[in-house]
């Protein structure tokens, strides 16, 4: 008998196990309140006041229905139902609870309060599973204010070291090492995990953040994986002058450098093929002065595709045209992020189907075209992706939106797909 | 018997008069260590505490040589060689000794410290002018904390109103109003003149900001007038996005807009001609968040030309390829300053020429292509300027450089120039 049909004959004595949507609901619209902005969004950035409040809010619903929150180095939080065997490698559902800084009320944190609400629905049934099961939020996945972003699961996985990532310091000067020491010292009862340990099976929900299942009509999307991304920081230095006395020929106007590079680049990588993003999202020009000829532009380029060979073929051409096109400037083009695209657990894809026809939901398979934590749990354990429809694909905005009978169908999924962990002990 | 020949006869006594070179390079290079940047410059900001530094040595300076200093509402520091007629409209000279963020030592400061040396020297012979000569420090010229700049002559010729420029805020919110009047409470004693009086004549010596008379090899450049200069602001509205996720073709990006918008306008209005002077000293982008598509983005736009036709078809034009390039974003477009091309007083201009001959310096007439708070005083009173060589036509930067040589050929020049105004209390 496998875990999945023994889950089937417990549940099927009162019927199919549902989570609570109104609670979900309820909780999800509390969490909105921190760092709420005038336009509806959301402004609750990685170890901020903001998502210190969170956290308390978080701890709070946790402990209320007996689970266990801890800690890590790293600043993820974790949320455990306890299992029978605790030194088992867990089962981890979650994703993250900041947010850009003009975000909105679904991107991550929706992943994290689904989660939880699993595992109060559990916890509410009196369930002890064979090992814990644990609703994780990890540490500045957005990246908006210490970039780049994902550090809590990237130093979870090994990707980046705590120490690099406790380098890193936002646009006051402060680094994570001191905003962590402070979100620490905000909990200091909370029990501290080791950083990284052994993950049976990982599962984020997330709004789609794209158009796709609300123009298909399905409410349930089953993440086949996530598409490569290359970030990289480009410095143009030209020389400041008078800009009313330098000639237009003596210039090394770094803004005018910037254009045409910036020309290029929109027009050979971002108009490669219908696949390609291709962003220039920051900007800064120096000295940034009304009257005086920019010296230095730096920016942040942010370039995805399904397709690595495409992205490592764009990936040097971009770098090419930098090189090429600064005259008579210069362009410095420094790699970042290197996140060729993954695929994630066939089992897991066909039980987020099997879940969403059970339940009822119409399902098709999708790529993920945002990055997200799963991507660096992928390569440590089983795991998946359930993404439900954003309204218009508008995210990293005031106005996104979800609708509550998807928030709802969204983590009646995930409850399924975590039923067979659950297994016996239910 | 005019001023002149009166002058030269009691000059004629102990030969040319002179201001003390010394004294004077000595002077600018104090000034040059209030605000003193890392690189060798200057970050001396309109109303700021090294501004107010700068005052409080001026003040000592002028108070030494029993010069009598004074204010008004709009933060100009006069200072007065007591004449015998002291309600007769005095005689100005002077610039300002405000600086760019990363500016230079001698923009400004030194028309300051030029004039200051004159009356020091008229001082120390005894000198009792028919009329005030006085000293001018006009406040923010540069317009780089509070933009646009040059509100002190403007509040003073009453091109702009003071409640106007009062209410300009920088970049961290603080209102001019504020500024002001830490200023003055800075100096409590400090002798309150009204805003704008009739004044006899202005002349203010500057270095040139641009190569030519190096090229030259002049030492004084006799100003024929200024160019004209039109500044707007452009702020293109956009749509934030996912920058993973929103397709290409359906992005509004505002950083997309302003690459075609500003390559438009580099080529046709930045390649307009040889005069054209066309730069975007300023630009931010919102939220410059590494993986938002940019939805807004505001620009300072600076143009300049010396005919006032081409100057004005070239505004249009501009603001004709904003509105035409934005699509599908929009772009707006608010003109600041229009201030067309102005010529000097043909009298002082001679006058200048004739000063540099007989101290046997090499000179030409030169148009400025930087504006200044001469622009101001030309329509009030016969104006003019002396220009100085400085290296390589650097300004706005901190290696900006002027031979003590030229530094003091300027203020000879200057001195002669002020001569016929002094007259026969010499």
């Amino acid at each position: 008998m496998t875990a999945e049909t023994a889950t089937e004959e417990v549940a099927g004595e009162q019927g199919i196990w549902r989570i609570d949507a109104d609670r979900l609901w309820d909780r999800l619209m509390t969490l909105a309140c921190i760092g709420a902005t005038p336009g509806g969004g959301v402004d609750r950035q990685a170890l901020s006041a903001e998502e210190i409040a969170s956290w308390r809010t978080m701890i709070d619903w946790a402990l209320s229905a007996g689970l266990e929150p801890s800690t890590d180095a790293a600043g993820n939080l974790f949320i455990a139902l306890r299992g029978a065997d605790r030194d088992a490698p867990p089962v981890l559902a979650g994703s993250h609870l900041d947010s850009q800084p003009g975000g909105g009320r679904f991107d991550g944190v929706y992943g994290v309060v689904a989660a939880l609400e699993v595992l109060t629905t559990l916890a509410g049934r009196g369930v002890r599973p064979p090992v814990d099961i644990v609703c994780v939020a990890w540490m500045n996945e957005e990246g908006s204010r210490f970039a780049p972003g994902m550090m809590g699961s990237e130093a979870f996985a090994g990707v980046r070291s705590l120490e690099a990532v406790r380098a890193v310091r936002d646009a006051a000067g402060i680094s994570v090492a001191d905003a962590l020491d402070a979100l620490h010292a905000a909990f200091p009862a909370l029990r501290r995990r080791p950083l990284g340990f052994p993950v049976a099976a990982y599962v984020e929900a997330h709004i789609e953040q794209g158009p796709i299942l609300e123009a298909q009509e399905r409410v349930i999307g089953v993440v086949t994986g996530i598409q490569g991304k290359k970030t990289f920081d480009v410095v143009i230095e030209g020389e400041r002058g008078h800009a009313g006395t330098l000639a237009m020929v003596e210039r090394r106007d770094a803004l005018a450098a910037f254009t045409r590079i910036a020309t290029a680049l929109y027009a050979e990588i971002g108009g490669h093929d219908d696949a390609v993003k291709f962003t220039i999202g920051r900007l800064q020009v120096e000295p940034n002065a009304p009257s005086v000829v920019p010296e230095r532009v730096t920016l942040r380029i942010d370039l995805r595709h399904p397709d690595n060979a495409v992205l490592e073929h764009l990936g040097q051409r971009l770098a090419a045209l930098c090189d090429s096109l600064a005259a008579p400037c210069q362009a410095s083009v420094t790699p970042l992020v290197d996140a060729p695209s993954n695929g994630f657990d066939p089992a897991l894809q066909q039980a987020i189907a099997q879940a969403a026809e059970r339940i009822g939901q119409p399902h098709m398979p999708i790529l993920s075209a945002a990055g997200h934590d799963a991507r660096h749990m992928a390569p440590l354990c089983p795991s998946a992706m359930i993404f439900i429809p954003c309204r218009d694909g508008v995210s990293h905005a005031e106005h996104e939106w979800a609708e509550p009978a998807h928030v709802a169908a969204g983590a009646n999924v995930l409850l399924r797909v975590l039923m067979p962990y659950v297994g016996a002990g239910a």
